[in-house]
């Protein structure tokens, strides 16, 4: 066992490889292989496990992103059809795909629609993105079929704190991996910005409705500028809503004065919160409006993650720049005193949201190691919100892939939560209809479910899960035999994946496979594409190929007449967005396996009603996360010389 | 006199021309022509003033932006030298340019570097952003001489809030210029996640620091990974600056563990904020870490504007990757229990601030309307730091336009704080040698100066400022002369700008051109440069032109060995930016023309060490804007058919 420096040297000694210096004992582990060996396996290596090892500790993600060149993403663009003018490039790696694409391509029949969805997760995840973008490689470049993979741009908050980035992993990656973790093409920056400009909007404007009498409120919001006195478009809708016909500004009543100058905002239901892309827990909670330039008005509030806000689920929903426009204004953001709803429209600020989303709204174009295209587009927060990459880079892909190409996109979290979600809430606002649904499962959350000891992030796996153990995988099947169920309930055909880790016994790996295609499963095939790339995902590839010319018969779970708590505002035809762990088909994470017995209580019912869709909350949901003690910011560097990022994973 | 439709209806049936219907007055209007020059001069127009209401009423900045069609950035890049893997594209309009360049260029001689900086301004701004793009315009449009304009980026803030945008104006515009206001290539938006994050990192260490161990706290921060235990590459770099050598962490003493693992910040000493790029005034004074699983450790804090950030200033004064990198580090964020300062390098997070700016510390490449190459990087807060655009920009450009060209920029403020600045801490940094400053003037400032009446944004100007009245100008030429000698303390000529407006009359700017040559300017000449483009400031070109041959004694006002308040602790070499008001050369902004007698009054002196410069406060200064009762926001809007903007100014 080699925790210390010291026996770092001596095992080098004993290897005759040159010892480590006392400045640079992570520099020059690396270059010692069979030390890595001993401190990783406690035991001189196998031989099966030799090209793992060397993977392992010559390999990190982000250098085998960096081994790899990317094509010009200009070539790429030509590569997959684009016109020139539907490309707007950033970089040599990224672009922006113009949404004038759709119209152009609009006769063009729809490829077909692979979801990639899991079993219920660690808490250390399973590999969905892996999958997904193995599935890509292998079909494209294994196949010779067309394909893209429509992937969430993730938070830069895990990315420096706990998780790390979320661009897919070892051989099955999305590059350059630290454009994918970084800020990409702005897209968040945006949404953090119109997000804070609307929560601006709403407290200044407390604050001038709370100083001000109706009369100099009005003379204000309507000033006389050059001599002439007139309403803006924004305000004229306003009066249009309240139902006054006038357009000249002199002619109104004082009563006409008071509806259209004051919102009269309840500071108590602002439900519109501002939002960083930084896990800042301290923002949790927050006091607001505490300098003496606000008079007193202080009110609590807090910060979101930037992905949580309504606008990111409104990227991912949206379906043109009309539309987003017209859910923008339509965000609720509190009640007035009367309990009616406020809008950004009735804030006068629609139109500025959609100018600083004018280009968020473009999917990102990038590749995979291997070359295959991919969206990245819109990474609504799965806790509240669907967690479903967009809409709009779906329809892309599919025009672009053709009829007989495929688009393989990731549900967030396990398929009772996630693929529902995408099913019930994106399929719907899409029109878009699924081929084929690939559940993803691995060995070792099989053996959680099946009764293994705690999974935690951080902490070293137990033996029982880097050990053979056929009943625990065949106790914990029952997960991923309800998952197929739940999926089946769609209508859609299910190939389970297995992702297999180094430690799997190829008779833990028999028993997945045999049980999943008993439960129903079109097939089941174990995927090896972390280590192999596409090369790894043939099989898989093939059988999801098979699968998309089965018959399908997919049906939402349910049909939006259903009465709601937010009906008597007018909301009630939404679908349902249920904020719920994931890490247990209850809501109560511990319980593993298929639970039954349970009654979900539902502490708040919540309303996107821009994104378009109620959120009943089951047991908090924390919205901010974290930096822990020792965050993933500790080991990301930048080499100033050769300008390559270091650290990320 | 026009303040309502009705007399609008009025009067274009008078003109002849279609009747405003209800809905849409401000269209409308825009069509009858006599009868918005009635609404504005409440007269029937001059013949002279013809051509000037048409451009007022039928062009809004933004409308004359996009008048234009920018021709594509990459032909731009290469008209200007650059070769194709020194630029990274950013849609059709925008690229970032790589430092590689210096390196390549490094042999080639620096062309002539102009100042633009301006006298005691009105609140309004006397367009020294528009005499800088004009000149640049007239210089390679029209005379045919390589030029360069490096700009700010300006902050989202004001954009939405209550200045407009900071593009130039009228004929003298940096196109597109939605681009240029809004994310840009993402620098601000870099600035805050960086900021952020360490701001999260700060309060974060704290709770860790105060609910665990020693121990604890140590084998989180050096955990043992895959059996073995190391210290990461930024904790050897603490573990030096603490003295010691040690490079096994099982190793380490009780003592050297608390040392290590314990930055002990004293909460009450944290100088930095978080920042929004969004005038968010509730964020001004806000009490954080009101949440439960903070457990109690409340402070006061608040937010500033992005641009207020040190990173901000860092990314104006640094050289390079590897300085970027080590100003980032040095960043006193606070003191210890024991006084002592704590820096961005002890919380572990320097690289991950290099990555989060590896993008940004490259200039980004635009185009005047006449196609004249500018440079937008950087942008930090006047009122704080020394707001002035990047050295790195100015490098580059000063290569690119070889010896006989120009590299024209902009100071904040008036001459006497944002020319200082730049000369005293910007050119320290650089070691650059300015040939000529530009001194803008306008008649408007000039009798504000002589004793006119009080000019307020939003407020229409007083008739002093609309008729002719030498007496005030004469008077008020005591700012421009005090300017003109200040800027000689230097050493550099001075060409004086007069800024024409429509309202001038030619004998005020004969006055004005006369006394500015009495008072030891090289010229002053008048420019059309708004109405007229490059055109209308050719003769601001050649004066210039004419001014950089002469002799050029360029000195700083103060070496660096002065004694300061920061010297015990070791900041005692570093430049002063004074926090002063630019609306009068002393500390009270409603002395105006040339005060004399007063004591300037230090409320507290800060330090920006990363950026390094010492910033005294002369009274306070809000580093937080806020929006008005009617912000900018309610006048822009997006097409959603075309993508246009509208409304942005």
């Amino acid at each position: 066992k080699l925790t210390n420096v010291k026996s770092m040297q001596e095992n080098c000694r004993y290897n005759g490889v040159p010892e480590p210096t006392a400045d640079s004992v992570q520099a020059i582990c690396h270059e010692c292989f069979i030390c890595c060996c001993f401190a990783l396996c406690r035991r001189p290596p196998k031989l099966r496990e030799i090209s793992w090892l060397l993977f392992v500790f010559f390999s990190s993600d982000i250098e085998i992103s960096r081994a790899q060149s990317p094509k010009a993403v200009d070539v790429l663009a030509k590569e997959i059809g684009l016109l020139t003018d539907e490309v707007e490039i950033y970089g040599q790696t990224k672009a922006k795909v113009r949404l004038s694409l759709l119209e152009r391509l609009k006769d063009q029949p729809d490829g077909k629609y692979v979801l990639v969805a899991g079993i219920t997760p660690t808490p250390l995840g399973e590999g969905k993105s892996t999958v997904t973008i193995g599935l890509v490689q292998a079909l494209t470049a294994h196949l010779n079929i067309n394909s893209f993979a429509c992937l969430r741009q993730p938070s830069q908050g895990p990315t420096f704190g706990v998780k790390g980035g979320a661009a897919g992993g070892g051989y099955a990656q999305v590059i350059p991996m630290e454009e994918f973790n970084l800020h990409l093409t702005g897209d968040i920056h945006a949404i953090t910005a119109a997000n804070n400009l609307l929560a601006a909007a709403i407290d200044a404007r407390i604050l001038h409705e709370n100083t001000q009498s109706d009369k100099a409120l009005y003379n204000r919001l309507v000033p006389v500028v050059n001599g002439v006195r007139g309403f803006s478009a924004i305000q004229f809708a306003r009066l249009r809503r309240l139902g006054i016909s006038k357009t000249d500004p002199g002619t109104l009543t004082e009563e006409e004065i008071n509806k259209f100058a004051r919102l009269d905002i309840d500071p108590s239901t602002i439900t519109w919160q501002r939002v960083v892309d930084t896990n800042d827990r301290f923002l949790r909670k927050i006091t607001v409006g505490q300098a003496n330039t606000e008079k007193g008005f202080v009110r609590q509030a807090q910060f979101d993650i930037a992905v949580a806000s309504e606008i990111m689920a409104i990227l991912a929903l949206t379906t043109s720049l009309q539309d987003m426009k017209e859910r923008l204004g339509k965000m609720v953001v509190a009640n007035d005193k009367k309990g009616e709803p406020v809008t950004a429209e009735d804030l006068g600020v629609t139109g500025a949201l959609a100018v600083l989303m004018k280009d968020a709204i473009k999917p990102t174009l990038m590749q995979t190691l291997e070359g295959t295209p991919v969206f990245v587009h819109a990474g609504p927060f799965a806790n509240i919100a669907h967690g479903n990459s967009s809409v709009l880079a779906d329809k892309i892909a599919l025009k672009l892939v053709g009829e007989k190409g495929f688009v393989v996109t990731e549900a967030g979290f396990g398929a009772d939560i996630g693929m529902e979600k995408f099913f019930n809430i994106k399929c719907r606002a899409s029109g878009l209809v699924p081929s084929v649904v690939v559940l993803v499962a691995t060995v070792r959350a099989l053996k959680m479910h099946g009764g293994g000891p705690n999974v935690t992030a951080g902490a070293p796996l137990k033996k029982e899960y880097t050990e053979e153990n056929l009943q625990l995988v065949a106790d914990g099947c029952c997960n991923l035999q309800k998952q197929i169920q739940i999926t089946q309930l769609f209508g859609v055909p299910v190939v389970v994946a297995l992702n297999v880790f180094k430690t799997d016994s190829p008779a833990e790996i028999d028993l997945v496979c045999k049980i999943a295609k008993r439960s129903g499963a079109f097939d089941a095939v174990p995927c090896d594409h972390w280590s192999a790339g596409g090369r790894g995902a043939v099989k898989l590839a093939q059988a999801v190929e098979r699968a998309a010319n089965q018959k399908n018969g997919f049906k939402y779970l349910y049909m939006l007449d259903l009465k709601q708590e937010h009906c008597n505002k007018g909301f009630g035809n939404l679908p349902i967005c249920m904020a719920k762990t994931h890490l247990s088909l209850s809501h109560q994470p511990e319980r593993k396996g298929v639970p039954t017995g349970f009654i979900l209580p539902i502490s708040d019912v919540r309303a996107s009603i821009g994104a378009g869709f109620i959120y009943p909350l089951v047991g908090t949901m924390s919205t901010m996360p974290g930096l822990p003690t020792r965050p993933c910011f500790y080991d990301i560097d930048l080499d100033p010389i050769t300008e390559q990022v270091k650290g990320l994973f």
